[in-house]
């Protein structure tokens, strides 16, 4: 099967902070890949924009080294198409809190077509690049900006951050990206849940027993080490990608598939979280290993109370999910890289085939990476001529493979970036979702200082402490094995 | 994967109409396959019977050849495996009306082991036989009789079956069989329907929009002219095949998988049948084609009210199916053959997706021949770069392929007698079920005889008559192609 691809209209793109690693790892091969798709118009132009002096000759050397580092499976796009792509390029030295280059993007753009700015710098110049856009009248009734996560530290922060934006953006015209809800999993879950009569009767307390999510790295904190000490997993990740994910989960149906009614009903499930207790949460940090580092050798003092873990029980105070707990984890230096979402359902409520019957619940499991797909597990009678003898196995619910080899799946950054051009704001977050997803997680952490949930050690390469498998031993379940 | 086979104690098998076309074609090729397997004990034995003067020696012949002529496949026995299973074989000359044979019979049959008779015969036939077993002390605590359909023409005679076998068996030892029920499939919906929490909680009128039965044959009356036109597919088929399977999708679950608690539920669906009006049934008689003679050419002035096909829209009346048809159908000289259950979801209330979304609803399909499998309709997300693009794929619910292409899945037959021999009467009818199913059968043919319900027309090779067509588009609902 060859994905049906409708082109998006022209448009201009500039990537502020286009020599970094957002702009170089993940922008630019997107944009690539949707241009040797046809999807991205031949007249789409994409402008770099960064502080360092170079031409537009050395920057398209400087992306082609990065699409030959990123863009190696099989079926990535031909050398003949990534020199076509680099032809759109166009770069500009720019200062985003000075005026040099400014007059010069004015100069650029086009007046007619769809503009993009994509804010893929630290959020400290959200504000300067949002001030300078409107003092050189760049912004125009066809424009977008894409803000990038940190979207803040704590409500407070971000509720800065939006009024420093909305000052010269309308909210329509802000994407806050998460890029877990560019995931073609993440949009196949939507039409699992919504366009079935199958799964939403069942889809709450009285039939699903609890939610587990994942999102599990192998690799530490790095070079980063100063900015993690301040940040932790709790605000790097549970704020936005795990929160983001549970909400996915928990929603209502909202009444149509568009931006406001879906963040609508998000907003509503972060709202009706319950404050987490200090006995609902396990903060780690990983010990060092033969040739690794220990979390602390990497954030020195300023990381003392810092998680690189953690494993946390919430709860949704509504109709729906009163009963239902939905368990968070997060951490670095696991045993493998693994972002999922498990749905378990409850057993039912009597086994007409005995006791003795070997068993296992229905869950459904919807794999974010790696391999992306979803599988619902169900009892079957295992063929063949024996008695009623049961067996589990896996319904494969996305078929990506089912449907051609052939097929690419694009990452969750070629989705967003186009759902940006094309004026679509369902898969990201509002304004006022980011503030209350802080409002849950800023007491939380507020807490954090007490000695009873200090973080705990972990060995590198491991699942998570052995208090986060306590946390749900307590309730008699058990975490999913990370693999 | 091997099927895990245990084998069934020793047993004595005797068939009773060893010589006919059911012994031959279905009996003794279920028995070599159990026997191929390693279920069929090697000191079980099977004993034919008949009226025809032969020798051992000749009826392993005869036998040989069916085998041969069934057994076609290329996971059959091997040559030497069905000669082991020959040696097993043992014939008597019985007159089942007289006294010839009865000695030897019982000096053939072991005291201990399970002793097994199989009426394959006409029903006139199974008083005498039962009265005879008793009269020559045959009868043991370990003995089970088999009977065929036609299990009685009405209630009446059904009724006075019943009795005639009650004189010498109790219910524990009567074995009704109907071969839909030993269907791979047929296990396999109980097993999906009560080891799963996902699939009770709909499996109602208020999730459920209607479930179509139909079993379509390409054959016609053939040489059986003379006794189909007293009977007709309402006889020959509705009342227990189509009739056994509706129950087992419209039964309330048993409290456990066992016979009485199977056979009191489907029971309870039988008695909740709403009695048929004449408006919900259509019943047809094939014409002559270009090769093949008309119903009428092959049943003659005697079968002038017989119908050939019939279709019928049945309600229950109870609190889970109140607003869901079941249509049943089934006919001979159709497009294809084809048995198969569907189970149609109604729509979800509302599409967030849009209007303009390509639609189709969840259908569970129980397929029992051809290709024996079940699959569930859902709607997924074309996977790709696109938009929210909906799409409907059938997940395999049955694995037969998956699980090995080396698994032999038993015919009907295999695993019927081989519960048989393990006691086991869960998939057998018991005498209540079959009076109560003629019961709702026999006014609705004493009806017959009203000309508005005249059998019509329809040409061989087709779906059916236009009638059929017209009694669901009434409902607003379409049958499913036949292929």
């Amino acid at each position: 099967m060859v994905a049906r691809v409708i082109p998006v209209d022209p448009f201009d793109l500039v990537v502020f902070g286009a020599t970094g690693d957002l702009a170089l790892r993940k922008i630019m091969p997107a944009l690539c890949c949707r241009f040797a798709d046809g999807q991205m118009p031949t007249d789409a132009r994409v402008i770099g924009a960064a502080r360092g002096e170079m031409t537009t000759g050395a920057y398209r050397a400087e992306v082609a080294q990065a699409l030959d580092a990123v863009l190696t499976g099989p079926d990535t796009p031909s050398a003949q198409t990534r020199r076509d792509f680099l032809d759109r390029l166009d770069y500009i030295t720019l200062d985003a809190r000075g005026e040099e280059g400014w007059p010069a993007l004015r100069d650029t753009l086009r007046p007619d077509p769809v503009r993009s700015f994509y804010f893929a710098v630290a959020p400290s110049l959200f504000g300067a690049l949002a001030e300078r856009l409107d003092r050189w009248s760049l912004i125009t009734p066809q424009t977008r900006i894409v803000a990038e996560k940190p979207f803040g530290h704590d409500q407070a922060s971000a509720r800065a951050l939006n009024a420093a934006l909305a000052q010269h953006f309308t909210e329509a015209q802000i994407y806050r990206i998460d890029h877990y809800l560019g995931k073609e999993t993440v949009q196949n879950l939507m039409a699992v849940r919504f366009a079935n009569i199958l799964f939403e009767p069942l889809w709450n307390a009285r039939f699903i027993d609890h939610v587990q999510i994942t999102v599990a790295e192998t690799v530490g904190v790095g070079g980063r080490g100063d900015y993690y000490a301040q940040t932790g997993a709790m605000r790097d990740m549970v704020q936005n990608h795990l929160m983001q994910l549970l909400c996915l989960i928990a929603m209502e149906p909202p009444h149509r598939f568009d931006p406001d009614a879906m963040r609508d009903e998000k907003l509503k499930v972060i709202r009706a979280l319950d404050p987490l207790a200090p006995g609902d949460i396990v903060r780690g940090q990983y010990s060092g290993g033969r040739d690794t580092p220990s979390f602390a050798d990497e954030t020195g003092e300023a990381g003392e109370n810092t998680e690189s873990y953690v494993a946390l029980r919430a709860g949704i105070a509504n109709w729906r999910w009163k009963g239902t707990p939905f368990y968070l984890r997060t951490g670095k230096r696991l045993s493998r890289r693994v972002s999922e979402i498990a749905v378990t359902f409850r057993d039912p409520p009597h086994s007409i085939f005995g006791e003795g019957a070997p068993w296992r619940e229905n869950v459904l499991v919807i794999r974010l990476q790696p391999d992306e797909g979803m599988d619902l597990r169900v009892m079957i009678k295992e063929p063949g001529p024996g008695g009623m003898r049961l067996k589990d196995v896996a319904l494969d619910m996305s078929f990506a493979e089912a449907l051609g080899d052939d097929l690419h799946i694009p990452d969750a950054y070629e989705r967003l970036i186009m759902d940006v051009i094309r004026g679509n704001q369902t898969l990201f977050m509002r304004s006022d979702e980011v503030e209350a997803a802080w409002a849950w997680v800023d007491p939380v952490i507020a807490g954090f200082g007490r000695l009873e949930d200090a973080p705990v050690a972990y060995a590198p390469g491991s699942d998570g402490p052995d208090q986060a498998t306590e946390l749900l031993r307590r309730d008699g379940r058990q975490w999913r094995e990370i693999r």
